[in-house]
């Protein structure tokens, strides 16, 4: 399996039919959208500046929340997978 | 429900009409405006470089106003919330 | 009332009158004009990353002076505020 | 009086006359041009990430050089005054 | 052989061949793809601002998968190598 | 004379005749050339985040190598000096 | 002799023929190249905000491997120098 470093995760997404209803643009909404997905393995954490590591919130099940542009794509097993910093996750859902 | 991570809170938004009564276009007014909302739920805090948890000011149920460009649109459950880190937050309405 | 959040203070602005006498530009002058208000709230102070909470400097009714084009406009109750971190402000009149 | 915040200093500038003898422009001279003036104010210095207030090392009284473009300009008392952090002073003339 | 600096690494690359089946461009996929190479040399680690040194998580003989622009191209003794920082390693085949 | 501040160091410059033997331009050396000066008056250092201020590593006297772009020229006592950071020295010559 | 200062280091530069044997410009190739040399001269090391000096991990004597494009050329006694910060060194030739 793949092993991520650092503060860093490994999500399989899930694909989700975007349907605009209506499509009015809002001129002032330069607001991202986030995308589902599912954490497949999480690494040990960050190091500090103290030295201290500190253990991820996300552990690997999650069905969590993410920025739609983050992390790098990963084909791996013939399966995709999207490599992220745990920071561009924004909520589990749970 | 949704968990936010680290110091992220989840807000429902609450709409406000904007009626700029007389239209008058100050040329040095560059300055954003805020937008209202209810916090729905709140992170376990930012973690520091001495490895130390810091609990967030804001609470479930506060009612805040926050930087209007801020923050991740998220449809959950047939809702929209608004997922931002506490720093966009301005100021409870108290 | 409004009650700001870290190293943020709620202002209430004084209209000043900004008269250029003889209107001469001075090519070489790119300094900022400050704007001048009276302290309505402040926050709790910010956090260091030694999780101790640092109280701010100025206190409500202090009169100060902050940079033109910092913070974010906040109407409330009928009655327009300037919310902005206490970095912006430049000094205390005291 | 002016009280200024944090690492800011107030100074009254002195009007110095900028004679360009031969007004040879070097291409390769990329240097900013200093201003001097007078401590009028000081702060109460800045506060570490460890809570430590640091005293500045500028006080009342003393003629300063500091950077030509730094600061805000502050009508105060029908004077003008430059309100610029400790930082952006250069030296001492002593 | 190479001794890597700090938090360095290096990398002896995997040429695999990128078979686009489709072509289909999709417009928002502004994500970078990854590739995989062995490490063959791993640096001391990083110093933090305590004077701590943090060993590396990756060691010789790992199989790893790592930002595709990172690094530097070394050719040392006929052969190619990649020389890149920990941090742009993203994870371990393991 | 001039006494700099914190991590300031005053210099006199050197005037070095560039002589460009053959003027040949390698096109992909994008380094920047060096001056030479003499430190006239060093400041009493950098205070961290600890608040300990770290002496200079340079005294009055020392033959300095530094960026030729780095610092700002100050005419004082109808000398021209040069105020620059430690950081911006590169070398004493010794 | 020159002396670095802080995390400086030294180095007399080694000529390499560059031979791009086919010629064949790869487009996806944004990686930069190295050049070699020999550390003549290393500061005292860095000193972090706890007010602790590192010392340097390469030495005088080291071959060593560093981004083509980093440092300063310095040339002192008739000889050409590169004078470059520690972090811009990639590898120790060993």
């Amino acid at each position: 399996m793949l092993k991520p470093l650092g503060d860093r995760v490994i999500i399989e997404t899930v694909e989700k039919e975007e349907k605009t209803a209506s499509g009015i643009v809002l001129p002032d909404s330069a607001k991202e959208k986030p995308q589902e997905g599912q954490v497949v393995a999480v690494g040990t954490g960050k190091v500090t500046d103290n030295g201290e590591r500190i253990a991820l919130e996300v552990s690997e099940g999650d069905r969590v929340i993410f920025s739609k542009y983050a992390g790098t794509e990963v084909k791996y097993d013939g399966k995709e997978y999207l490599i992220l910093r745990q920071d561009d996750i924004l909520a589990i859902i749970g």
